[in-house]
């Protein structure tokens, strides 16, 4: 028996947003791996599920690197698109220092809906020049990173989405990267803050830089950043992205 | 009748990165609009197809508006999200600029898997930190603003998924980008050329930024370069980004 294990980006939460291919690694698994909000997203079925704590990421991959090397067919499953500050990077880091088997596993990233893709789509088409997504955690980086990070991307003009914006442990970090973007980009630049996109309560609060309070961001949101070039239409709720920068 | 508009995204090509909401409309279209190769994407049926050639993104999106106003239910289509780098955006430039009625049409943005988070499946998890998106095309903004946001995002430690890296038409500009990019991040900083990702003739070519050729990007190309923080697994093709970065 050759085990099997698949990386499924679940999407922003709407199963009409859930791919063929990520639906058919689901049904296909004997077990199923992460954290247990996501795993409460899979539809009932036979397989094994195996949920766990949050920041336990590399446990929980090698817990799954295991399953597969014993022969199980597993499905690992993210929010949003695995490979986007989710579960593909902790796989692949723990293969690289698990054993050396764990290298010729049969291992495939299904991608995903990530949650800047669904928040644009419901803003209109803020990403749609150049842009960035910055995870605003200091977990695992320090945090002058984050702020060196931010103000280069500020400064060179690109539309910035940000995720794990805030939790109960990093309450004032973005509040900070406001006060730093406010010295480098005009006040009237749109800012959303994008919260259980696509779910049933669904929130989208579209403000201004001046205006954005950090108090709306929790860790279900994605909080999307204009640059200068960024338009509102008028009369509307609709951003956009031009798709020509002028010669200045 | 009240017409909609619906922006499609097809995905990367592979059906099964198609999402349900994308299918349910295409299918309940009564016009679909695009750039020709990616209408012949969209299964035969009974809508009314209004192919138009490459680069004409604002005439397109203006006829898609008129037959919503005129109460066709619209679809247009992109590949990869609509929203990165394709028909959003001229659509919602050409609502700001058009007859303010089209303000208030049903318009719905439909997300897509992105051609980088396509290739980044493929190559393991490369986007699993911090990372940007730019388009290398000076068709609608000036060259050096590329440089100056390849040197940004680079100094600053971004992998950066490049589209539009070559046509005919720019056949100079990715070489120029390697060249600056030689000088800001090492040698052995994994670059990956990922050609049609997910369709019958899909190419991956991983190498390092010392040996990438640009003659091996096209119009149907994803150009990615890790940064100095991403791993290639030794002995295998996957490359990740690690989820930590040390405290320097």
């Amino acid at each position: 028996m050759t085990g099997t294990l698949t990386l499924v980006g679940l999407g922003p939460g709407d199963p009409n947003l859930l791919t063929p291919q990520a639906a058919a690694a689901l049904a296909d698994a004997t077990d199923l791996v992460g954290y247990a909000p996501y795993l409460d997203r899979v539809a009932p079925g036979a397989a094994i599920r195996h949920p766990s704590d949050n920041r336990v990421e590399l446990d929980r991959a090698r817990h799954a690197l295991t399953l597969a090397a014993a022969g199980r067919r597993v499905a690992v499953v993210s929010g949003g698109d695995a490979g986007v500050f989710a579960m593909a990077s902790a796989v692949f880091e723990a293969v690289e220092h698990g054993p050396p088997t764990w290298r010729a596993l049969d291992i495939t990233v299904a991608p995903g809906i990530s949650a800047m893709f669904a928040a644009a789509a419901r803003l209109g088409a803020p990403l749609g020049h150049d842009f960035c997504a910055i995870s605003l955690s200091d977990n695992l980086k320090p945090w002058p990173l984050v702020t060196d990070r931010l103000t280069a991307v500020a400064n060179a003009g690109f539309v910035i989405a940000l995720y794990n914006p805030a939790s109960t442990a990093r309450p004032w970090q973005l509040g900070a990267a406001f006060d730093l973007l406010r010295a480098l980009l005009p006040g009237d630049t749109p800012v959303a803050f994008a919260s259980a996109v696509t779910r049933p309560d669904e929130r989208i609060r579209l403000t201004t830089l001046a205006d954005a309070d950090p108090a709306h961001a929790d860790m279900r949101t994605l909080v999307l950043i204009g640059s200068a070039a960024t338009r509102r239409i008028p009369g509307t709720d609709w951003i956009y992205a031009p798709r020509a920068v002028p010669v200045a």
